[in-house]
């Protein structure tokens, strides 16, 4: 069954110039992987730092991808706020215009207290409210908490619930899920890791970090699978695991975007608190980069 | 040694009337502490459900405070944001009277890179750009990240950095730093458990939620301990342990609240996604505060 | 590549009669799962409760696996102690025959201690010392630590040491590795719910604790993806996902042994601390049993 | 009130030689920690490497350390399986003569299903059959798990369970015990940075690894809060706790036993796989003992 918006998505980086968000430069970025067969673009996930943003820079990166984005680019947006109403209202106050989903993490900050309860009612405050389709966002290493998957199960009733992103990288999770949903829901991966074993088990596609920096190799996956040629897609998914763990696990955000500015689209730094990278991640990143033919000088 | 700011804060919870805040109910509430033995009040918590505030709302529960707060209490505000900037820039528009110190609790969403080096460049940056002193806040169990006690000793070498708020109630903690910091550097803890163990080693004082509603209590520790009556001060604390742990531990910001109004101060039900309390914990804290005959009825 | 250990493994629970071991009833479930495409046994994993038996105990369920199991079955015992030269008597003290390889959980009581270092070296001493091969055994759930895929890569080196059972699930895990080890090294999934997908990613086969209650629908996933059959494989690793989570992460070892009651094999209590299950527990293992065809009644 | 069993205890440490254990040099540790104010010595405890000894090891080094105890000084034993009945066991073989108590940590591998209703049957299965007063022992960093302060408040209730060591070094759940169980209860502190605030709070004593260290300077703290000096047990408290870190927390076993050679006792290394220390780790240790007037040359 094909799924609206099935395919691998990049979740965008967001780019500094000193201070200040650099949104022109997230336009190249964007301008340049129009090229490439990814599905689209998540703007604001945890990749794009959009923790460390305010509403009025965030709303100015939405529009820039709305601009730049190919007309046949999804756009996705995470809109998580640590608070009901304010997740709502954000949500609302996005551009009227192009956005295919929005994308929801859990609040975080009282973990103790985010009871299955809790979650749900949050979810579905959220979800009633939205004038765009909710995807969850299930995200332990940042969020330190995890949405049983019987919680995705039940939320995904919902008819303004469409979907999952699954960050853990647990196949496992995927299959107590994937059955107990209607037909219709969308399961993407998180973790570059698994977007090959994710499609063989029933994901609907991936929206990945590292597509960032191998757009094309991430979305080779996708399209291997869907046209049949498994092997080739598991050779792939092999080869894309260095690189992933390198700009995820190991070096992070930081090191995401030093690939970024290896392979010529804009990275440069995280915003502080996050720390560049030092010589020895970048040798190493270079390296795998390397290897995989992604860098030729 | 008496330092400028030590006592007993009271944690300051956010009322709330529906969707909306209430700075008039905390301005009733403050006008009530007023006439405890408290020393002061910190505005914007993470009891006072600071991240899920908006700025504008932020500011004016800040206005709130300054405005209701007798001339002798001192008022701290918490300040922090994901990112440095953010951080900064929040502390820079704070109102230009009468906050004595602003609360930075550490970023934590990206835990993993927050590394001792990205730790201490953020408060090190902070700290130089704070027109106003700087109180670390070091919370673990809402965080998911420990700044280390060597962390702490470093930063206090900072003319603009004046203390520490340590909410996991470890006394060790207490005295590995205790020593190493500078004589003027205080120490705040930040659990209802530990004000009488705190102070007997070194502590400046307490920033406490359970103070909300019981002030008289924990500023009676305080009083008691200052006045060389560390018997008293000892039964006192031990007093106060089952309800610090109904009010934060067990039923976390929704009992605190609950137990508020059941003192006559303007509680009312935590920002959804956090629930409010169910009967039996409605019951469990009566009880509680009748068995300290802090409630009469 | 045909590995000579490959295929699914049962990890044999542990049948109790009051207080002592019951290795008559041990001897009738292996002679019944004889009749199984099941590759082997371990004896004295985690399910076989390894940890709550003497030496004695240990050698004489051993000693009653040997005996019982079928030519054609391999078997394997788990020799981990917490120190490195208990684990090397223990595994020297194993019969002269019939044991095809040890398997060997890291140390875990000191785990702050059990850096890569400690952990090369105790694994090098046993596979120099162990006149058995040597199989490396990841449990994080129940170690409460988790060795590196780096380490594993590094040890698979050692030519006593010919495999690994990774049982937190991670098919990420299994990419890290599997590329990196020498062709004849075995990873085996320590989990029913990635059977499939690691087969699919190179896994050798399996060692799970469901497969004393569903044998056959674990040997069969294995049999079906062996015969190009990877879409009924991928169907019966689905039907096995609810089986699995409620006989290990949900009940564990007493919701395992109560499901082998219910389909005529010895199962009977775990043995104290562990509880029994209750009547609710006890219906719900029934009724997904039912669900599978594997109870009539 | 005072307690039979109130005072510091030395958590022996296990002298090696080569393979095997040295009861020879443990009896002359003994022989010199006799000459100290310490209360007794427990043996087999953490500190004591007791996961890894074989049963035979075990009673051999009990044996030791009752024939060179001075008839003034108690002995604990630890008698910890992972089973109830291997508990119950090895607590019954103990030597007819001159064990004080029993400690007991609860089992830990299965630590997911060490409900409170598992641990409760545990430990009460343990008190009635041991013919010996037991001690229950909570150590959240080494077993992965912390008994609440209320199962213990109800195991307190058992007639054969005399006291609590707490580990954690958390005095707010020493203040959640402490009053709610019978006066002749005894609670030990189990870590070096908490003597002096543990008996302020109504702590019996202590049971500590850095008092095979610095055994004068932990009884002294005991003694000089017992004779009204709290000011000075407050500073050698505070002395305390940077030797108490570096053997306990940053070195473990390795460092503590690195000191003991430091200070004329038999040390020695760990047993593999605990590794000894480095050049680095050997120079602080001698350092801080240096600082403490500890170590002369």
């Amino acid at each position: 069954m094909t799924k609206p918006l099935e395919g691998v998505y990049v979740a965008l980086t967001t780019p500094f110039a000193g201070d200040r968000i650099a949104p022109d430069k997230l336009r190249e970025n964007v301008g340049r992987l129009n090229s490439t067969a990814v599905a689209g673009f998540l703007v604001l996930g945890s990749t794009g730092e959009s923790v460390s943003l305010t509403d009025a820079e965030s709303l100015a990166l939405v529009e820039a991808v709305l601009d730049a984005a190919a007309p046949d680019k999804k756009v996705l947006v995470g809109t998580a706020r640590e608070w009901t109403k304010g997740t709502i209202d954000f949500t609302a106050g996005l551009p009227a215009r192009g956005v295919a989903a929005v994308l929801v993490r859990p609040p975080s900050y009282f973990r103790a207290k985010m009871t299955r309860e809790a979650l749900r009612a949050h979810y579905l405050a959220v979800a009633d409210a939205s004038p765009l389709p909710v995807v969850i966002y299930n995200m332990p290493a940042l969020t330190g908490l995890s949405l049983e998957p019987g919680l995705v199960v039940d939320l995904a009733g919902h008819p303004n619930i469409i979907g999952l992103k699954e960050s853990s990288g647990s196949i496992g999770y995927l299959e107590e899920v994937v059955r107990r949903v209607p037909g219709d829901f969308h399961y993407f991966v998180g973790s570059g890791h698994v977007v090959f074993p994710g499609l063989e088990m029933g994901a609907s596609g991936a929206i990945l970090a590292v597509a960032n920096a191998a757009p094309e190799l991430a979305a080779e996956i996708f399209r291997q699978y869907k046209t049949g040629h498994k092997d080739r897609a598991r050779e792939l998914q092999l080869d894309l695991v260095p690189l992933n763990k390198a700009l995820t696990e190991t070096y992070g955000i930081a090191g995401l975007k030093h690939a970024q500015d290896l392979r010529g689209f804009w990275g440069g730094p995280p915003r502080p608190p996050l720390l560049p990278v030092d010589d020895a991640a970048s040798a190493e990143i270079a390296a795998i980069l390397r290897r995989l033919g992604l860098l030729t000088s």
